[in-house]
């Protein structure tokens, strides 16, 4: 899956990201490449020097100046997914615990390699909480 | 474009040659991996390093125990193309004299560099001569 996936960002970046950077916009994506670590490589277990090379080789190298993790712990992620009926359930909710534990501690990996890309916003907080935090870290960033 | 053609080999290995070479199968392919270091690498450029990972991946190191080369210069090729109505032209016979030496010249790297999986078949001879080799060379190897 992660030849695809990979070939699906190479098009995304090439297509559209790259061009919209070009004309001085802000790209914001829901998931980038640190997903593709924390699933396959930390979670599924797929070789990270691998997974790096394919993705950079994807994207050419192109990475986010800012990436919001909301953090919640996976036993309240899976908790929340549960509750919420209008989310489609997929194939990664269907994964044991110790899987979403090893994807959780894959982002704590990530973040610790490059902390100036990252901030953590506690996802425990209520909504308009985070909401608030995501606006004030933005601002603060573009500013 | 080599991403979607990785995915495409990594089906077609995991789905097709490895459960026949499991059975006991011969597996024959018109191409294989090698005209992706040729085409791709050799030819446009790509970085090896990086066509030989993503390869790898894709395949999980599955290489050919024999590979048989049917060499003519890349002159006689256009030539070949240009005079075989019935072929499909297509976008890599497009691609300048000087792409096809690139490309002729990766080859003689690859083989070089494993001789002992490669048999070269020179391909000016009659179509006849270059079949007799093809059987001769293959019923030895099985043998």
């Amino acid at each position: 899956e992660i030849l695809p996936y990979s070939a699906s960002r190479a098009q995304l970046v090439a297509e559209k990201i790259r061009p919209a950077l070009a004309a001085g916009q802000i790209v914001l994506c829901d998931r980038f490449f640190d997903s593709t670590y924390a699933y396959q490589g930390y979670g599924h277990g797929l070789d990270l020097g691998v997974l790096r090379t394919i993705t950079e080789f994807a994207t050419e190298d192109l990475k986010p100046d800012l990436t919001l993790y909301l953090e919640v712990d996976p036993e309240e992620g899976l908790k929340r997914r549960l509750r919420d009926q209008s989310a489609e359930w997929n194939r990664l909710d269907e994964m044991t615990i110790a899987f979403h534990q090893r994807v959780h501690e894959g982002y704590a990996a990530l973040i610790k390699a490059e902390p100036d890309r990252w901030v953590v916003i506690d996802g425990m907080q209520s909504q308009s909480q985070v909401q608030h935090i995501i606006r004030e870290t933005v601002h603060q960033h573009m500013g």
